[in-house]
Formats: structure tokens, C-alpha cells, sequence
């Protein structure tokens, strides 16, 4: 665990701030939040799903934050909520704040002197920073970032060590930024030609919007002539690769290893597995649910959940299943050839 | 879209300096490459697909290049080309030029002495340069870049920021290399031992040819004894991981998040799907095109599409159907007992 | 291949260090290990697998290391060792030893001065160190690295240029971290609350044990409470991403590509093919192998392979089979149909 001191609040205090329910000794101080098994007396632990009541009572939790239908499930100090998880991620946010931003920029940054860095923001070691850029108030860039020519970090955004953002891109205001993460390399565009590949150049940018974070070793390509664009409150996991021209509907989470191929647009509210595929030239409707590993090679016009992976076994089952996978034109094939004798013979002797 | 100022040229004079007929007003000054849907008055757009040609009507581009076939299908000033998308892709670079680099190493980059840098190349901020390294002319290293010892690095080739080569590796000429890939890196080669794992040192190299492009944060890892190889026009796109000892042929192009495991050899002019899995120890043909999603597990002798990943569909029918997946090798067995029972029950009846 | 000189030995002295038994001249000086087909008389080659054993006659190599059953397949001077694979091993390692670590931290770094760097550490050009960081002795910090905030890294450890570790997670002894790989970014935990996501913080660290190697590219996020986890001897392979509060046991492989996802806990001396995507909150037991492209979405308790991707083939094929496939509920309920037809057909007549 994490063992930077954190700060501590009483209980009554967190529920004055956050609202719900106090039942219990509101003058119980809270130092961490943390799992059930692993609390202490100075934690505070939540249960969101009735399947984890079953561990109250062997918790050692200070105090819990608990569902409506689980009021009565401790005797423990406890905070009722209609939204446990999202409770507890304010209380978890309070009691761990982000590390603070020093301004300033390191004496060892590189700034372009045409620049624009807010006096507010912070420039990390060995970051260097293009020409025209401009890095908004309480921003900061983390160490051995590169932000490119004319691109733009808004305000009171978080860029971790090691990011690239390329010429011209543009991140909204409180976006997060993990490192190793790429934003505006070129898209993949090339012309066959004679059997060569001529580059068609990558013009366009990447816009982010507002509140998205964006997890480590991503890459989001520039766009070919328009724009990809990234809208407010999305939430992209580690290793995620993001083609050019590609439109990411406002407040959808994509998980880590994800990718979505050039010019797709994907709906607000989706949530997308790990590892699952988007072919191009697509577009998938809001609300949309995809299973991790799933390969979508068509458009989605309605909601719901989607999946298409095949189905693990032991390995000898699966190569006798997979031969028969081939086979599959033929099975129905003879299934077709036994429907046809069947009718034949029992018309026959009808 | 890119802000940064574009040059200008006259329609005439595109068409002088790279062929095709044109149609219309010669004097037209064209100053930026677009979309039909995106373009303005000062825009070239193109059509290289008849499916796209029904947008022409609405386009407010000032100029088109267009494919034979559609010579009359607009009445705005055009080129007719042969391959209107390579046209384009001449025009966008021509009115698109990469950056100019600017010979000369950043005071805040650590060049080893022994070093051989050519006089035009560039050096960027923080960028760090390996005993006997050599980069040549023209070639501009990126902010942040790792050359390491012994590496070089082709003349007139561009690595974006944050690139890492490793000691010995060599990278040709005219090749770019976007930030966060890894080249060289060690294979992930161990000899089981007594249930540990022992190292095999990887005392190979990557060696990539002319005129290559490679996605960020792709990864490239050195030979175990021989090299790795990348021959000359192969474009790989974003996180492709190739592993020791691979080969792939000159012009093949790679799309993002496809892995290659070991001592596999792919041809020339192939072209690989998104997120596809080339197994290890495989030999793929010249020209095959393997679709995105799919897992190749054994070599592949002929030219030709190969295709292989689940079908998706709503969840619920996916669970009806993967359990019968589960179950084929059962289907079969039913379907031959039908077969029998009805070859036995006709020969009683006939 | 590498040009890098190396150390040469005779073909006794490597006998008497390594155990095994010499047959030919002792005397043969052994200068680097190669493949039967590169090798040239001053190398070493090995045969680990029988199928190898028809190259022996082809071979330029100077020496040969052989297991038991192939101990007169060649007159060649050889060593028969029980693991000729681990054998090998030792030899190139002893062949090829680790660039040596030079103490002192390069005058570009940026290290903290409240962080503990034992004098025989290196810290590369451009690496930054944090507050209160570890650097133990003999390990090496490669250029452009970042240690975060109390973060630690073992003795004997080497970290290729620009690794990113975040605050406070630890990497033991003797580990391998090759360049761009991200530990201890946040996990990637949201709770939904009024259509928005709300971050939870993620407090806990990556504990990572020793000998363990990490690829490059790799991302291995910190835990939202308690930690994550990878025991000691652990072997990872590029662009693996693994998620907050997973466990991985000691000793496990793990090829590129793989993703785990959440709070799922992998056994020891397991292996995972390159793309296995292992679905979260399972458990996978210890000596379990997944292949290549596998989906794993349930724990496994067993010992055992398993295996789970569809199989590839020419795409009209594909087509063909997939069609069927989203139908094989459909088919299975023609075979019952079938079958009852047919019971009762026979039952007429019978």
C-alpha cells in the first residue's frame, strides 16, 4: 500500500461534505480508505455489491459506507449512500489528493521563449516545450514530456513522465495523461503506387476534450485531413491505439489493449472490453456494450451488449472442435442431405 | 485541421509538375489538400473510390483530381489520374513539407565524442547520442530520442521525440519513426531450468532498410544470435510488437496492434489486419492479406485473403451459439449416427 | 549480428565451468556462440531438439553443445550436457557478458537530493530521480528514465533508457526493464455516478519481486488499494499490460501482447502465449499454459493447456463457415428434429 501520509477526516465531518446517511459514532477520524480484508481501525471500507456483505463481519474497518439494502448489514460506524462506489471514490479522492503542482518550470525544461506557460503551471524536469505552445493554469507537464509546436494542454491538466503530444494537438482542461502515451503521431495513410507505398502527409490534429483521461503507452493518431477527436469525460485505459479520423463519443470507457481502426466512430456512453476490435469506417450508436476480444466488423445501430470470442476449452478439445469448425459447410450441408432423404423416405411409405 | 500556414500553388502547375490532364481553370491557386465534405474554396479534394462520387455535388472544393472513369462527373477545375489517391498523396506533400531540420545538436543534448553526427542532421533537446553512434546526413533525431552505442541512423531519416535504439541497431535511409518506439530491445528468449527461467543473451541485431515507417510505441526486438530484419518500404503502423529474429519482406505493410512471434519470415507485399497474430517459426508467402482479428498458425504457401476471428452478435446468441460450439465435435457424432440410422432403416425399406 | 568484441575461451575451460562432458580437442578457442547455419569455426553451436540434428552436417561451428541421445551425431569437439538450451545459455552469457555498470550519476540527471543512489549505481544522461527514491548498488538507471517519488529499484537492477516507474512502487533485485515500460500507473477505476465516471484513486503500488525481466512497452498499473503484484523470477515479454491488483506467481512467462485484466491472480510457473487476453477477478492455477489469442473468462483450477481461437482459413472459406456458425443454433435444433423424425419414423415401421 501506499504509504505517503495521508490526511485524515472524521466521519461526521465526510458526511457533512458528501451527504448520505451517518449512523453510528460520527467522531470516528478516518486516515485511509481500503478494502474490507485489508482495513484497519483508522480505514473506511465500502461494499457495493451484496456478494462482499458476506465479509462485514470479519472485517476491522473504522467505519463502512454501505447501499440503502445494506443498512442494517454492520453495526459498525457507516455512511449509507444510494451510490456506495461513487461515495467512495469521494471520500478516497479526499483523503488522497493529488500530489500538489509546484509552478515553475524546471531549470533543466527546454520552453520555446514563444511559449505560453501560465505562471501557475508546472514544467518537469527535461520536458521540453515546442514553439507556440501553451500550457494552461495549474497544468503540469511531467518529467521528459515533449509537447510539440502550437499544441495546447488546458487547464489544471495532469501529463505524467514521458508523454509526447505532436505539433498542433490540443488537450482540454483537468485531462490526466499517463506516461508513454502519444497523442498525434501520424495516422497509418499510405497510397499503393507501382508496388511502393507513397505517405500521404497526416494534416489534421488530435482535439481531447474535457475531464478524459488517458491511460499509459496509448497512442491516438492525428487525423489525415479532418480532426480525431476525443469529446468530454472519456476514459481510455493503458495501451489503447486510436487510428486517424477516429471519434469518441463523450463519457465512453475503453479498456486497456483496445484498438479502433481509422475513421470509426464510436457513441457516447459505450463501454469497450479489453482487447476488442473496431474495424474501420464503422459507427457505433451510443450506449453501446462490447465484450473484451471481440472483433466488430460492422456498424451497431441499437444498444446492447455484443461478443464474438471464441470459447476456451482444453487444448485437445479444442483442435478436435476447431476441425470441425472448418467443417462447418459440410455439417449443414448434410444436415440439409438428411432432411431431404428423411422427407423422401417418409414419404415414401406414407 | 493543421493551422500551421501551408504554401500555394496554381492548378496549372500542379498538373506540370506531376502529370494527369486537366480540366478547367489552370489558374486556380490551391492551398490546401481536403476532404469533398471539409473543403474550401482554396482546397484540393479527391475522389478515388465511385462510391464517394454521389458527395461531388456538394463539395465547395475549388479543385478536384478525379479517376478517369469520372472525368465528367463534376464541373469544377480537376486532374484526371490514373490513381487519383497516390496524385493526392503527391499533392498533400507537396503543399505539406515535413519541417525543415535544423543541422545542429540542442545544447541540452548528450552526444558521446565518439559520436559521428553529420553536419546537416539534428540533434533535439535532452536527446541522448551513444559511443560510436553515427547518424547521417539530413537526419533528425528527436527530443528525448536514446541512440544507443554503436547504432545509426540513415541519412534524411526523422525519429520523433522519445524514441529508443538500441546499442549496434541500424536504421536506413528516408525512414520515420514516431515517439515511443523501441527498437532492438532484448527477444524474450529463456531456457527452462529446474523450474526457473535462464536468459539467452540477445546478441543479434534490428536491421531496418530504406524509406520504413514505424508507428509510436511499436517494438522491434534484436535477434537472439542473428539479426531481425526490415527490409526496405515496409510501414508498420502503431504497437506492433515484432519479436527476435522475424523478417519481413520489402513493401509489406503492417496495420496497428498486430503481433509477430519468433524466427517468423512474412513476404513482400503482404498486408496485415489490425491486432493480427502471426505465431512463431512461420514462413508467410509474398502478397498474402491476412484480415484483422485473426491468429495464423501455420506457414502460409500461397497468395491470397486469410481470415479468422469470431463473428460477433448480441451477447445472449453468442452464449446460445458458443456453447454449441463447444458441443460441434457431439453435432458431428449426432449427425453420422443419422446418417447410419437412415442408411440402415432405407436399406430395410427398399 | 552483434560486432561488439567478446571474450573468448577454450572449449575445456568451458567444460570445467559449466559442468557436462567434453568429447574432441579441449583446446578449440570459443569466441562467441551462433545458429548451426551462421556459425563460423571460432562459434559454438547448439542442438536442442532432434529435428535439428540433420543441420549437423552442414555446420561451420568450431564446437557443438549436444544433450545425451545426440552424443555421436557429430565428430565435431562437443559438450554433452543434460539441458544443452540452458547450457547454451550460460555459454553466451559468459560469452557476451552485461555492459558493465559505471558507477556515478551522469552530470544531465536530475536526482533528487533527499533520494539514496548507492555509489556503484549508474543514473543515465537526462534520468530523473525522485524524492526519497532507492537506487541500490550496482543497478543502472538508463538515460531518460524517471524514478517517481519513493520508488525503489534493487540491487544489480538495469533499466533501459526511458522506463517511467511511478511514486513508490518497488522493483527488487537483478530485475531487467527494458525501455518504455510504465510501472505504477493508475489502474483504471471509474465509478459510474449520473451518466460521468468518477475516478477512484489509486493508492496502492506495483511490488515487483526479483530476477524478474519486463519488455519493452509493458505497463503494469498500481493497485487501487492494496498492490499489485509480480513474484520473483517472473518473465514478461513486450506490450503486455496488467492491470491493478493483479498477482502474477513467481516464475510465470508471459508473451507479448497479453493483457490481464483486474484483481486476477495467475499461478506460478504458468505460461501465457503472445495475446492471451485473461478476463478479470479470476483465478488461474499454478503450471497452467494458455495458448496464442486465447480468451480466458473463467478461472482455470486445473493443470493443464488450454486453448481457445478461431481458426483461420481462406476468407471465402471464413465466410461460408461464419455464416453457419451464427447459425449452429439453428443447426443443432434441426438435428433433434431430425432425430425425432427419425425415432419416430422407425417406430412406425419397426
Amino acid at each position: 500500500m501506499n504509504k505517503r501520509k495521508s490526511r485524515s477526516f472524521k466521519l461526521g465531518d465526510i458526511a457533512r461534505r458528501f451527504g448520505g446517511e451517518l449512523i453510528g459514532n460520527a467522531e470516528v477520524r478516518i486516515h485511509q480508505v481500503s478494502t474490507l480484508q485489508s482495513a484497519r481501525s483508522t480505514d473506511i471500507a465500502f461494499v457495493a455489491q451484496s456478494r462482499y456483505l458476506a465479509q462485514l463481519n470479519q472485517t476491522h474497518a473504522g467505519a463502512l459506507i454501505l447501499g440503502p439494502e445494506a443498512r442494517t448489514a454492520s453495526s459498525l460506524p457507516r455512511i449509507i449512500s444510494a451510490n456506495p462506489y461513487a461515495y467512495f471514490a469521494r471520500v478516497a479522492a479526499l483523503l488522497n489528493p493529488a500530489a500538489a503542482v509546484k509552478p515553475g518550470a524546471h531549470k533543466s525544461a527546454v520552453v520555446d521563449r514563444s511559449a505560453r506557460i501560465a505562471k501557475s503551471a508546472a514544467i518537469g524536469a527535461c520536458a521540453v516545450i515546442g514553439k507556440g505552445a501553451h500550457v494552461g493554469a495549474g497544468a503540469s507537464i511531467g518529467p521528459g514530456c515533449n509537447i510539440g509546436d502550437g499544441a495546447s494542454v488546458g487547464t489544471g491538466s495532469r501529463l505524467y513522465a514521458n508523454v509526447t503530444v505532436y505539433h498542433e494537438c490540443r488537450i482540454g482542461a483537468r485531462c490526466i495523461v499517463h506516461s508513454g502515451a502519444v497523442i498525434g503521431a501520424d495516422g497509418f495513410g499510405f497510397a499503393p503506387e507501382d508496388g511502393n507505398w507513397r505517405k500521404i502527409p497526416q494534416t489534421g490534429r488530435v482535439v481531447i476534450g474535457d475531464d478524459v483521461e488517458i491511460g499509459a503507452n496509448t497512442t491516438i493518431d492525428r487525423g489525415t485531413l479532418d480532426d480525431t477527436v476525443i469529446e468530454d469525460g472519456v476514459k481510455l485505459d493503458n495501451q489503447i491505439q486510436i487510428a486517424h479520423n477516429v471519434w469518441i463519443g463523450a463519457n465512453t470507457a475503453i479498456a486497456g489493449c483496445v484498438g479502433i481502426a481509422g475513421s470509426t466512430r464510436i457513441g457516447r456512453h459505450c463501454m469497450l472490453g479489453g482487447a476488442a476490435i473496431i474495424l474501420g469506417h464503422l459507427t457505433i450508436a451510443d450506449h453501446v456494450i462490447i465484450s473484451s476480444g471481440t472483433v466488430i466488423m460492422k456498424s451497431i445501430d441499437e444498444p446492447g451488449t455484443y461478443t464474438g470470442f471464441y470459447p476456451f476449452s482444453s487444448h485437445q478439445r479444442w483442435r478436435r472442435n476447431a476441425a470441425h469448425l472448418r467443417q462447418i459447410d459440410d455439417l449443414a450441408a448434410r444436415i440439409r442431405e438428411l432432411e431431404r432423404r428423411l422427407a423422401k423416405a417418409q414419404g415414401n411409405h406414407s
